[in-house]
């Protein structure tokens, strides 16, 4: 026999069970998006590459899956011309690529490869925003849950493929939407089951004004960075962290309120203003935090918490207002399963500017492990057959399959054992297959019209009409 | 303004109401699938080539989009040593390619990619039983619902990213696999309320033995091809082609029943019994016929037509029995919106011998356009948001954002609009999308707990308390 066929690496089969627990998710989320009003689209599998390069940044295009131009072109001098350096591109693999060999590459590739696998929901969405802008009626509150490719090297929990779940209003600058947006996160993870998710908000704005008031934007990050470590290196510890960093003694001593930023969130909220007086643009995150966080509380949640977090400071580079993420309830450690933000210039990479939007995303392959781990997917989500049908022969499997077409009928997942093989061979396939219900129809049966219905788990069996036997299994 | 971005061609953008018709029809065939008691299973975007390459004949290889390897060993000439021939290579569009030329392509290609887009859904599902054989109790029903990808030159109805939906059995050889495909047909058909789809079959061993009698194996397409327009040219027009084709007088003489080939299923499979006579294999294929065709017609079938068609040759390549294609009813001008078969050897390919399957594909964009003209997608599929809260400003929006919530917990699709726009803006918008009521919350509503509900459609508009609310909306 030939080697067993695979799959390759950082992709994944998926067998019924997980589909089904899969799809279990995306019900649930399908389910809240669209009575939020969200309303599904989708785009192609792949774009012009003009659509996404450029992007993601350098690394991004670089973790890009590209399609090889398909037809003979390839053979059109015209349209390719190979370059004249290419040979002088290879290199054996320990040398690495200095910045023209880059180029050059980037060039040969686009003469082969026009088409790329979409790398995330959000650039494809821009870009049917602006080709579509004259059918869409704004704001447009649109959700996309389909499948993007990233070359990045597998590792646990890091696949080449795998779902975005993504919800974004655009059209609309109003803090409604991330009021409701956190009420989304709220409504899909308590329906899940999850007790304790953390919602966790910040404000791009109350970051800048952070970096104002410590005097540096370009040490935002290594300041949220360090101060994110306080619960385990302690105060000392990051204040150290951050002087190595080359964040002065004073401009720690500005924020000094941030290292003891506890309470509730009305409480964080005014120890942010106090801190933040000196920064106009601070002042504005401040209140936009007080907006959406009072309006949520006051309409109050389900099982989720809201949090705010200071050190949350994903998106940097895109998000302009509002930052969402988040986390696991703390039994699981599990880390990120959500996230998004405010974005005010969405569509400006494809021409058509002041487009603000808001967007959250769910991490599908986390919630499916936390549900896991918790216990929590309820055991009707992986019930495949109901029934099964023993079969006795070709006469009595016509009689069974009149039965099985009417409990088809009534939504009852039901099976004839397509051979007439040996009984013990069908009771052990509808036991491996989990089956609870075997019916049994042999020449007694067909002479008086019933049913014999056999509960695997018990063995207890009763002859029932065929109403009955529509019952029981319904 | 920069020029509108566009897509690929042959691939396509779905707008929210195409989405909801897609899914409709995906729902369905889901449903049946499952009662029937098949087990979804997903399968990567992209295959190693080697599972993919050389499967569809030397066109499908041509026709599957290969992608780039990502990461820098392009540079690494011991990975790649560019053929010192591949200048030769290039020619000119309008020059030919040779044989040796297209293996040195290819020998290329191979270099620089190793992965590729699924083609179907069939080889990768024979690449999943043979992978995880040891974990799958057989016989294995499964479906696929996924998109697969081909580099076809994008027309009218054919595009290069589009789904397929594939229910198999693998690991059993026994008939009723193929009396409840023909029922499983009929199920999802009727359920969309289709009226008179017709179900085609016939059997590949029929086809073996016709060839037998005309005495001619590598004529069989000709001869089938011309039998197919016998209603078009008639009986004189189609013995002429055949005569054309190399087909002898006497060969044709020998299959004259089927130039009137009418009458019930019965009648049609006697005569076939008849003229096949001589033929084990071709005699062997009237019993399976008959076998499907009888206990198809015991069983009951719904709104569909079963009908034996022994001009039906698809997949003549690959069929070992059953060949199963359904056509729409014949107002719509559609042809084929589904087809499958037997195959005796589904893994042989990939190393794993004797695993007789049997399955059947819905062609979901052909059925789209079927329903669609039929005018029978349900007005409910593509109802979006049921209620808009109009904004009054924050304070009733809080309340308003209150009572949105209760209709979201019970499942109704409720929005606020996210500013405190002109009334006549909001109202706009309620047009636009569609939504059929409005909810007014002033400040004489705060007062007094109640909502003001509009039907958008009527004008007619009532003061009720929050309970009514949702009881209308529900």
């Amino acid at each position: 026999m030939a080697t067993k066929p695979g799959i390759p690496k950082g992709t994944r089969d998926f067998s019924p069970a997980e589909v089904a627990k899969r799809q279990y998710i995306i019900a649930a989320i399908k389910h809240h998006f669209e009575t939020f009003g969200f309303q599904p689209i989708e785009t192609p599998s792949f774009e012009n590459s003009d659509t996404l390069m450029g992007k993601y940044g350098e690394e991004g295009d670089r973790l890009i899956f590209k399609i090889l131009n398909s037809g003979n072109f390839f053979f059109d001098k015209k349209k390719l011309e190979m370059p004249a350096s290419l040979d002088e591109l290879l290199v054996n693999s320990s040398e690495t690529i200095n910045k023209e060999q880059l180029i050059e590459l980037n060039k040969f590739t686009a003469r082969i490869s026009e088409k790329a696998l979409r790398y995330d929901l959000t650039v494809p969405f821009a870009r049917y925003v602006v080709q579509h802008q004259n059918d869409i009626e704004f704001p447009f509150k649109r959700y996309q849950i389909q499948p993007v490719w990233r070359a990045d090297r597998p590792q646990k929990g890091r696949f080449r493929e795998f779902y975005q779940c993504d919800a974004d209003v655009v059209g609309s600058t109003s803090l409604w939407q991330e009021v409701e947006l956190v009420q989304l996160y709220d409504n899909v993870f308590s329906s899940l089951g999850l007790n304790g998710a953390v919602i966790k908000i910040n404000n791009r704005k109350v970051l800048s004004g952070i970096a104002e008031v410590i005097g540096a934007k370009d040490k935002l990050i290594d300041f949220t960075v360090a101060l994110d470590k306080l619960d385990k290196i302690g105060e000392d510890g990051v204040k150290k962290e951050m002087l190595e960093k080359g964040i002065t003694e004073e401009a720690i001593a500005k924020v000094q309120p941030l290292f003891n930023f506890t309470g509730s969130i009305s409480e964080k909220l005014a120890k942010l203003e106090e801190l933040l007086a000196t920064s106009a643009e601070g002042l504005k995150g401040v209140e936009e935090l007080r907006f959406i966080c009072d309006n949520v509380m006051a309409i109050g949640m389900n099982k989720s918490e809201l949090d705010l977090d200071v050190t949350l400071a994903r998106g940097l580079n895109y998000y302009t207002g509002a930052i969402f993420e988040v986390t696991a309830p703390k039994e699981v450690a599990m880390g990120s399963i959500g996230g998004g933000g405010r974005y005010d210039d969405l569509t400006g990479i494809f021409g058509l500017k002041n487009m603000s939007g808001v967007g959250i995303s769910f991490g599908l392959d986390r919630i499916y492990l936390v549900l896991e781990e918790l216990n929590l997917f309820p055991d009707t989500v992986t019930e495949a057959t109901k029934v099964l049908f023993i079969n006795f022969g070709d006469k009595e499997a016509l009689y069974s399959m009149r039965a099985i077409a009417a409990l088809r009928s009534a939504g009852i997942k039901a099976e004839l054992y397509p051979d007439a093989a040996k009984l013990n061979k069908q009771f052990t396939h509808a036991d491996r297959r989990g089956i609870p219900f075997a019916v049994l129809c042999g020449g007694e049966e067909v002479d008086t019209a019933t049913y014999k219905i056999k509960n695997l788990a018990s063995g207890e069996q009763q002859t029932v009409d065929l109403d009955e036997l529509i019952t029981r299994l319904g």
